[in-house]
């Protein structure tokens, strides 16, 4: 319950939106991160954020703040959390809510990102970021461990067609550990979710890995039997 | 990266703070709402919130709030979602950030309620309330959900000692699924993370039923080794 006051009694305070954009190259999980162009912290490396205006909802200013770097639509985007500690903007109280990206490199247009400083990082050759967004990094890897686990997000990741080796090298990087190879193939097929089609993969290997596709009904079936992705 | 654009450019909005408190009262779930006390929808029911003042983090304004209203300090309490919607709050634009508490309803003082018009409501009774509140409740009993199935907060809203029955009748409460006596006290028990005292509570039935403590330690080693609350 709102105190008993005019609103026009209380403060209001400047919203900015941060995005986690993650990509994954085939092989590599990676950070997109913009160089800061104005004070306070001019030049350091920042996620790429902006004010919210009047008009737009808070998921309307995360995907229009989206577009103007990668010109992506139609992404992966999830509200994480909202910031509010006093002096984590040294120039002013600014509250900032994240949300987190999913997006295929590949997708991603670099022309755009020019202006605005932008570059890849993998997660562990970040540089270091302004305020709290180191935090808000590990927020969102956390979320996105998490979410893997129980929902298909990660397939947001893939390319359309991919191979079982490029699935098993994203489960990695995202959870940050090494699969067996052998088991990592078993288990995941027997989960039924992915197609595997008549076309193979050769940039890997002379012989080639089948490319697979996944079954959004299958798995949708499986996590309605209370299904969860372990590996 | 904010804009290259002076703060002092970019529009302010109201923040607020909006608390979903959860109580178990040794059978049932049940969530506070108030009385909201002016326009627009007074009368209606609320959410207990408030406005951020400059001087206070989130969190703190978050404890602020749930101290006025039940007198308790050192209770769970989790941020929870960020919503800004245009239009949420008919009056004027207001961003609000929610959060869930968890206390046991005999720590709650109901005089200090009064004048915010407080009651309890079991959760499937619960009135109909303002704004975009219905949301937030439902969001934040889906976390609830699913945070009482890897950590201990269920134990939150239990009495420091209690039995196996009200334990099974707050998972019972937060799952909304009946489980089997007698399999609830094998699946919970073969989990050693509840210590068996020499008292026993004697109010529901004459034999009476041993009292338990929960042990974190133990606890912790079971979520370290990669264990999951499930009944």
């Amino acid at each position: 319950m709102l105190k008993k006051k005019h609103y026009a009694e209380h403060s209001r305070f400047y919203v900015a939106i941060d995005c986690i954009i993650f990509g994954f190259d085939k092989s590599t999980l990676k950070v997109l991160l913009v160089k800061r162009k104005f004070a306070p912290m001019k030049g350091a490396w920042s996620l790429m954020g902006g004010f919210l205006i009047d008009k737009e909802s808070l998921d309307e200013a995360a995907e229009r703040i989206l577009f103007s770097l990668t010109g992506l639509n139609n992404v992966y985007l999830e509200q994480l959390n909202c910031y509010g500690d006093i002096g984590r903007d040294p120039a002013a109280r600014v509250i900032s809510v994240s949300y987190y990206a999913l997006i295929k490199t590949e997708d991603y247009n670099e022309e755009l990102g020019v202006k605005y400083g932008a570059k890849w990082f993998e997660l562990e050759k970040k540089p270091d970021l302004i305020f709290d967004h180191n935090i808000m990094i590990d927020k969102a890897l956390s979320r996105l461990r998490r979410k893997s686990r129980s929902q298909p997000i990660g397939f947001n990741l893939l390319s359309e067609k991919f191979t079982i080796p490029q699935l098993q090298k994203l489960y990695e990087a995202i959870h940050q550990v090494q699969f067996d190879k052998r088991n990592f193939r078993k288990r995941i097929l027997s989960m039924h979710f992915l197609e595997k089609l008549n076309e193979k993969e050769k940039r890997a290997s002379r012989k080639g890995a089948f490319l697979y596709r996944f079954d959004i009904v299958k798995y949708e079936e499986a996590i309605n039997s209370g299904f969860l992705f372990e590996i």
